[in-house]
């Protein structure tokens, strides 16, 4: 990747994703589960530029969404009905009246008071929506508290008994098929036995149904799989599949896996300018042209990228908080970063940026989001266009009465 | 405020402005520094919607902006060239020069290396450029760790002697003018001392310089005043300001404030519906519609905001968290918070939402931003439309090519 020619030509600050790098990760995942019916279900939230799922689309991949505006985007980007999922904790009436209008292969239900309102407006529409259920498997995923999302403390899904009553609820309603389980414990795992308890416990709760004569036909086992930001050793995608077939000796369930992270994170680079360096006492700072409102894991997270520097500086390695324009101490990339003496306009590479990364992405001080750029065979093309300070006020200025 | 009204009228989730608490807020203020020749310059950055920025303009006063875009926005909402100040760690040459060009009050200097850029471009410009330099009094202003400022070990500023150094190579250039000097040690501050201890380092610097020939005319206290987001006691403006003029003592100087939070926080109300109630275990979650990417500062800071239910419901109150639709666990606005059982379609009003919330806002999720509204003698209108669907992919539809 000549990260200095990316920088001359689309300016600073930039995301570059790798597009072969994202085709090498689906294709291991997709691999792993050769023995089975299974459906890669790309989950948009990660990296949701139409090109990047248009990507995964070519590749036979689906979708997992969290709103209708992803449910949208999957379908602009090629994605096809019978491959979109439809899940997340609090579904407007609006999103899951076109969820059920566009007949996706199904919406993910996280409550009991949700299945009614989709078998409400499932009746409304005269339909028979196909749903799964989000089950709360209460085990520990060992990760990160603010992307663990697998214990009975957290607000996704429910727990079994609860999920059992739905199950039941659904299979006697004229409006509500189910036709799939489904759980997703957190993210950036990377340790496999909470992964494998887990489905235990939903293949179990297969198995019960099926002795009631619920049949289901998708076992939807989530994303979450981790990556190596700094030194993590992640779980092998063989292994995580062999793990997870393992639960499910003498069931016929086609497999759902919903990776975001594992297929986009190492992918992405953020490509930002070295302002000025300055010290305040003893300590060092670099001062880059990004910003959280650019990248907001180290903010949000305290989360680890990995930085390098691109600078025909010789000097030895220091010290250093690299640190964005915005005014909060809040807004850095990396703190305590051993990096050489830079110069004004020297170029710094913040690795791993594919995923959750421009998706957070804020206006905050009036600075425009940052183009986004998508290499493939060597070959580079805008994805996004950078964002201009007229597109930031497009929808307040016509209000502006002097 | 009628929020039944607002809600049905605007739809939520949905920002709030009462333009009258902050005249108010403005008024108060502007009336404790009176005795002296002073200036308020609205932190844009705390909320920067344009009809917000000219309802302060109208009242006189200035702004303070960290970034271009703020600038831009400052002219386009009618604030004077001469009241504009630009701020702010890392601006890049084209801000710089766009700044120069624009003859604004002054550019707020970060770092010595930034002193450098300035008087390069003024020079290219054959202008000369008035410059402030913000000074690191190194004083703890005993507040959240991610808006303190004032300390060395954050980006902020220059330590004194560096100061003193720039100032005689700006008063020796041909190129810089030094006319301000500025400190912000935090936001959200609710002590006295800091602020005042930091006051007199800064006044007895402006004293050291005028010994050797060097006459400011701006004393630039910057921002900071805290408000009440819960039980917190704050600081009276009058206190502040007499606390800020006695160390002043012989000093013949024009005092600029740059109040962001204290005019607009408590202006604000972020209105969103309840979507379901849900239990995970003995645990309560209200699920909203609104969400992270509309209001951070609860991920972000962990942040508290007082929440008002609307709603018919008599029954008890029983702890319950607070969670939007987003797929984080981070995506909450309260904690085992006492409310009322709601139903579906019930309004939460989440308080003191006017500072740091619309601005921090993402499509996170591809979640369209809310509509902005401002309330002013009783009448309400829209000040940004909410995002469609369309709004979120225009910068990147055209680029898909399937
Ligand atoms: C239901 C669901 N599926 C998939 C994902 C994607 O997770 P990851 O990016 O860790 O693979 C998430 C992330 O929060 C999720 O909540
Ligand atoms: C230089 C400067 N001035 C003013 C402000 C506004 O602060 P507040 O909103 O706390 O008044 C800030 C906030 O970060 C700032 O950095």
């Amino acid at each position: 990747m000549n990260f200095r020619e990316l920088a001359s030509k689309y300016k600073t600050p930039l995301y570059i994703y790798d597009l072969d790098y994202m085709t090498k990760q689906y294709e291991e995942l997709k691999e792993a589960f050769k023995g089975r019916k299974s459906l890669l279900a790309y989950a948009i939230k990660s990296n949701s530029n139409l090109s990047v799922i248009n990507h995964f689309a070519q590749m036979g991949s689906g979708a997992d969404c969290v709103s209708i505006g992803e449910v949208r985007r999957a379908f602009l980007a090629g994605v096809p009905s019978y491959k979109i999922i439809f899940s997340g904790v609090g579904k407007s009436d609006e999103e899951i009246r076109e969820a059920i209008e566009k007949e996706i292969l199904y919406i993910n239900v996280e409550s009991e008071a949700e299945l009614g309102r989709v078998e409400l407006i499932a009746k409304e529409l005269g339909a028979n929506c196909r749903i799964s259920i989000r089950v709360n498997p209460n085990i520990d995923p060992l990760t990160h508290p603010y992307i663990s999302t697998g214990l009975h403390d957290n607000k996704f899904g429910v727990d079994i008994d609860s999920a059992k009553r739905m199950y039941i609820r659904a299979n006697n309603s004229e409006h509500l098929d189910p036709v799939g389980i489904h759980f997703h414990i957190g993210s950036q795992l990377t340790e496999l036995k909470p992964i494998y308890e887990s489905a235990e416990i939903v293949a179990d709760m297969v198995r019960s149904l099926q002795s009631i004569k619920i049949e289901l036909k998708f076992f939807d086992i989530g994303g979450g799989l981790g990556v190596t930001y700094k030194d993590e050793v992640t779980i092998k995608p063989y292994d995580y599949a062999q793990a997870v077939l393992g639960t499910l000796k003498g069931l016929d369930l086609t497999i759902i896996c919903e990776p975001g992270r594992f297929l986009t994170a190492n992918a992405g680079y953020f490509l930002t300018k070295v302002l000025y360096e300055k010290k305040n006492g003893a300590k060092r700072f670099v001062v880059v042209d990004g910003a959280m409102n650019d990248l907001l894991r180290p903010s949000l997270y305290k989360a680890y990228h990995k930085i390098e520097a691109i600078t025909e500086s010789k000097s030895e390695l220091s010290e250093a908080d690299v640190v964005g324009p915005v005014c909060e101490s809040g807004d850095f990339f990396a703190k305590d970063y051993m990096l050489p003496t830079l110069e004004h306009n020297d170029l710094l590479v913040v690795h791993s940026a594919g995923a959750y990364g421009f998706g957070m992405g804020s206006n905050y001080n009036t600075r425009g989001r940052s183009a986004e750029v998508a290499v493939k065979g060597g070959e580079s093309r805008v994805i996004r266009k950078r964002e201009e300070f007229e597109d930031l006020i497009a929808l307040e200025k016509d209000y502006l009465v002097k």
